[in-house]
């Protein structure tokens, strides 16, 4: 059968809300065939390293990664089965070791404990999610290296409260989406993601004072660290994991944000890509709605409190095995990794195609009439008090009378400044300090040390 | 049909662990299936509603609801569907206009937005999901009732900071659980539901004047409560239901947590019910886990942080709609009536299979060899200044040598006590305070103010 | 020293950054000393009930009363004694005693824990911080009710996903704010706020049988409620209080978010009311920041990651008292409190004051050229699919053309409307549905169900 | 005046529950004080360095540096000051322009706007704190690693799921506790808090072109870090020191569960430090309460939501500068910093000062009377299926009849062994594996890789 249809259970799993929370390649990595491919994954490479030490067999180590294919397995069934016990790695490695002639059998999931199995499990998912979830946000820095190389001169309004403040270019907008980007990744790309082998209680008393020795080979068959201790109730590979991915899910909201702000109908400086029915609504055909920042910040709003969720749980881990926020894990982390790649997915898909009215942005920033190059007039003027005087009582009659900056500048006989001086005071492009310097360095820092993705 | 097989679908969707966290009676009722039917509902019964007004023909509304039947819906296709819009009402709404006859499908969602439809299901499958939920919760009441009632007397060690304190009985633990189950309860019982009907942007303008009038209809169709006005983007009926949940999570967690520690190895004073197979060890025979505590704890350890992710949201429900945070209440409310739901029918089945050691309840209590009852000697002795000092000396005599109280107040000849008067005092029964009129408050209100399941 | 100058310690305690996270009559409510001389409160109460009952002599409950001064204590000492047993009732009850004549000492306190005084204030707290909270919520709601009444055909686009979608009125907006401020209102209401009388293990065994007798006097003196059990590790109370706060501050948040976006530069709506150094940047005189809004969000911004701390504590609260998370309550609530009640302070100041362009919202309907009145042509036009397709068209040619959807219809033979019937069909007030009605009714249940304040 | 009396204002800060949540040496430097000393150092730092490449006068640099002296501010004048524009900076820099000659004023605060110089402040803030708390959790590691050594041989019942499971060595859980420890320190050095400097909206328009050279030199006056960019609305250098205080504070957490659970009466293998007063109880001689253990749990119990709330924060901060979130992280970092450094003060009392009963812990492992080494019984007699089943039914055998696993064993014929075989195969602590391999892993890499403290 082709049980591990993974797009299917994948589907399935987030079934009708999925569109929006199961985007992209982090999705199916998550899915409870996933799970059950990386826990049988995991019972085979360890008799794989057991038999490479001559622990056991290379026999047993054949028959148990021979058995260990998924399709093999009911995964309902293992699920059902939980129920007695809490924990799916037992009826799982009873059905594997009924698929193993019967004098191998005690070489199946040999010293360990069924959190062994779990927690390692976990790092697996989680390594294999990280891929295209790091590819994604590859290419959301990737769009925002281009957006900030390409409008490295195209004035804006920067915006501080909502309100218009000083220009800025939207090179250095997207200059800091990109930093930010790179931060996020690297955060994710220092994670050492290590496997658990302790046994009943953490010291492997079946291997006879061996089991240690296992855990270099059992890294190294899965491409996984090796911790120092096992780690069944220190959670910090966990927590790490959890708040790397919390950092990153607050990155992409931010962006998310700013296009939904810039794509609002009164500012109209940045659209989503537009295509037959994206974004749409049947009742009002003026509409682009901003779905891919909208499916965003919907996947990203859940994140940071699953984060204090495996936060919190921490402090329950009682003694050599918690009750209940071990478990408490499986769920939390697959969501974490679903919900922030499927954010990473919609951004990419925004940015890469997000549409820029240049036009736009130098028109909006005239909404104040030339007031928010008050402060550059100033500093024309000399910088200095009597100057500042003078330019606050002309913002203040441009205010009073809807005129612009410039028509009371000219009007006003103590200001001793040519046509031709004003226009060039009242120029954004003449007021954008180190825009372009930081648009070079982030440029230089995502080129130098960006992170590659998984 | 059986597109509707819910089962199938709902552990397809917890599948690997839904052993423990999708047990219970709520897990199906917030399936994707269940959330598919549950809009198919509310299109239906706004249909009637309308048609009850003259708002649709008659014919309009019969051939909605027959269109309505789940069957007839592909839930996967409409899920990918959700990616151009970010919502799979729209695609359902498309085919469901499909399979009503041209003439008659301006009929179909008239006058309604998405949201409307989102948000009325998502009370509906909150309703579908408490019912099942409150019926487990009222059993775990009942049999905290029970263990009240038949341990009203049965004395143990009253423990805080997990340090000996004064004497209880086990019924008045009960009571307290009782109590705690029975407000959580009520809590639940208080709420409204509401349903949503407000169109585009909450003004029901296609309705001509006369869309609040279809309020009191919708609702009564649906059994829900009717709105002073569209929520669409005031979300308290969202909180106040995740709130609800959040506090009765945590009271299950608290009984969990007494469970628990009651059935450590050292205490050893109650147990879960045992079974072939439940909370054993293949390695270990000797064990029998807590696995309905650990399952509890597992279920409750997450909810606090989805409560936050639903109060987090309210703030960003921009305008008429937002962009975001309505879409990550789905997935949030779900998984909040899952968990809570499982938590209820694990404890349910703890408590009702629970196994209380009243003998060594009464030996735990002799651990600390007659201290807790430090207390009761100096009110027997008078109560007085020098009666505290004589029993602190007693006190320390007793922990530097290793004696007990017994035999330290027996060999001082200042304390003027005959032995059966020393037994008296130090006989923990007679020590209880108003623990038994706490026991019969807490029945008494149980049985007068008992909230009903839904 | 004048100790319980509660200004002095309050500003003390938000210092810095009391301007916006102390403001209101919340914040001195929950100050050091506020709930110093609320355990004191208890104290008094408590010897005051008990006398009443004859439990202890009234000489005795005067003294007590006297002695319960909170001038006589030293703050910072209690706090700095509290080290030692991780709870400062313990050396303020010695410091009490030491106040009072040597035959009446055992009086005090009597039969109670130091958890009974600690959350009976705290429940006296909140009853004492509530009372300026809901003041100025019910302030905020009286705003609302003005500005709904006063801008009830004042048309506006409504907006969804930040697009423009359909018209709706101003009043329309002001009553989802009135409404949901509202519910916020009747959820502080609804609560029952305990006093807390257990002793040491919730049997008050020193009462030898009585002393749940004590409970509905010790209730009357504090006028809270009184529990059916000690509730010492039953935090019902706690987290019921904690949640409603959170549903207020996201209806806070969202109220806010609405001015915020309405303050836009772009948009310019509505804006705070000024007053000289209000909202203004020294470097930019344009600029007039809605400090109300971004106060109230900075506040808010806090409350759910508080709301979930005491949720998640609930599970812990072990036995008969717990080891932790009974103390994380006391700063929690407090921030809770003082938090919510900014907000409410801010956000009544912002609605008392707020400054609202109706001409401005008249002309940013234009903004999209008449394309947000294509579903009212569409009606206008017999509402077939005729009419839709020829809309839609219309539509279509105005967006690529840059012209105002007028100015095709008039130009299109098949559009058989006079330029009277076109710009009817246009006119944003005429397609407004029930926006009135809901005004109207929001107005009234505010009216007849309307909360009062505590 | 006083004024910078840093303990006052801590103790007033945290006055009557300091004792608990204000412990070590981090508090004081989250001080409302230590605040205003931070933000004055920030604008004397960033003088000095614009004084350095010659951007403004050596002798304003040297004026602003005298000017600086928080002596001279009035810090609840400030606060109060701060309700016009929601910020304490701006009334600072007025105030400190006041201080300084006029002809030098305009180099105060040169090109910075005020999150410049709160968000500088708000990391020097963080660096200062985390100097005393580093120390803390440095003497903690120290601590366990001492522990581990001192009790590497010292047999325990391992417990999972609070059930006995295998035998383990107080080494070992010591040596768990260290590695977590030791990681969360890692986490913390590998922090680079980065100064703050991007003026109105990140241009650093006013110094015309500049602006990003005055960055390195900043940096370097404060000993912080040179970001790529401004951060103004990138929030990661914030979220990454909440969730590696998140991280440890759970840990921390863990530790104090540990200890709270050996110190329970039933079990006493662990016991805190004694001091008169400490712990104690007045009315119960006879207790030690665990207040170490106590208050850590009471500390991170806030911290998990507090993570979260800098994390949900991070999406809301739009375009250039943040509309509330921003202001939020004020009090919630000094929270974070506060509480988890008062949880690692705590928890060096407790761990330098435990007393660990080794003899307990042997005896406690009889609690099941030999059951918990039925596992090395089978190994004992060649793990074959037949021992196996052999010892499976001396289990249930000892089980049923109260009996010891030794008794049963030597009772039955088919059990193969001497009475000293059969007490070496009960022997506990030949059942160890790997723990003593595991406690020196942990000692060595706490050597050799061992972060110091800041």
């Amino acid at each position: 059968m082709t049980f591990l249809d993974v797009t299917m259970i994948s589907s399935a799993r987030g079934g009708l809300f999925s569109g929006v929370f199961s985007r992209g390649g982090a999705a199916p990595e998550v899915s409870d065939a996933a799970w059950l491919a990386a826990m049988l994954d995991v019972e085979a490479a360890l008799a794989t390293a057991q038999a490479k030490m001559g622990l056991v067999p290379r026999e047993a180590a054949s028959a148990v990664r021979e058995a260990c294919r998924p399709e093999h397995f009911d995964l309902a069934g293992l699920g059902s089965a939980a129920v007695a016990t809490g924990n799916p790695v037992i009826p799982m490695v009873a059905a594997l070791r009924g698929r193993v002639e019967p004098g191998l059998r005690r070489f199946v999931h040999h010293g360990a404990t069924s959190q062994d199995i779990n927690d390692t499990a976990s790092m697996l998912v989680a390594a294999r999610a990280l891929a295209p979830l790091t590819a994604d946000l590859s290419a959301c820095a990737g769009a925002c290296a281009r957006l900030a190389a390409e409008y490295r001169d195209t004035v804006m309004a920067g915006r501080t409260f909502l309100q218009h403040a000083v220009p800025i270019t939207f090179g250095l907008k997207a200059a800091g989406w990109l930093s930010a980007l790179d931060q996020g990744l690297s955060g994710l790309m220092e994670l050492r993601l290590p496997v658990q082998y302790g046994g009943a209680a953490g010291t492997l008393a079946v291997l006879g004072g061996r089991g240690h020795e296992v855990l270099p080979h059992f890294a190294a068959e899965l491409d996984l660290a090796e911790p120092v201790l096992p780690w069944h109730t220190d959670r910090t590979p966990v927590t790490r994991l959890a708040c790397a991915l919390g950092t990153v899910a607050g990155t992409l909201g931010k962006i998310a944000t700013d296009v939904k702000l810039l794509s609002q109908t009164e500012v109209a400086e940045a659209a989503e890509p537009s295509a037959p029915g994206r974004g749409g609504s049947s009742a009002m055909p003026h509409k682009r709605n901003p779905v891919g920042a909208l499916s965003v910040l919907a996947c990203v709003q859940r994140v940071p409190g699953l984060v204090s969720s495996t936060l919190g749980g921490m402090t329950s881990h009682e003694h050599e095995r918690a009750t209940g926020p071990w478990h408490a894990e499986w769920e939390t982390l697959s969501d974490l990794l679903r919900l922030t790649g499927s954010a990473a997915a919609w951004l990419r898909e925004a940015l890469e195609g997000l549409t820029v009215d240049s036009a736009r942005m130098r028109a909006n920033l005239d909404a104040t009439r030339g007031l928010l190059m008050a402060e550059h007039v100033v500093v024309t003027l000399g910088g200095t008090p009597q100057a500042r005087t003078l330019v606050d009582a002309a913002c203040a009659r441009a205010a009073d009378e809807g005129a612009t900056l410039r028509e009371v500048l000219l009007a006003d006989p103590r200001v001793n400044l040519t046509a031709a001086e004003v226009d060039a005071a009242l120029d954004p492009a003449a007021h954008l300090g180190s825009a372009r310097a930081f648009v070079d360095r982030a440029l230089h820092a995502h080129t130098h040390t960006h992170p590659r993705p998984l």
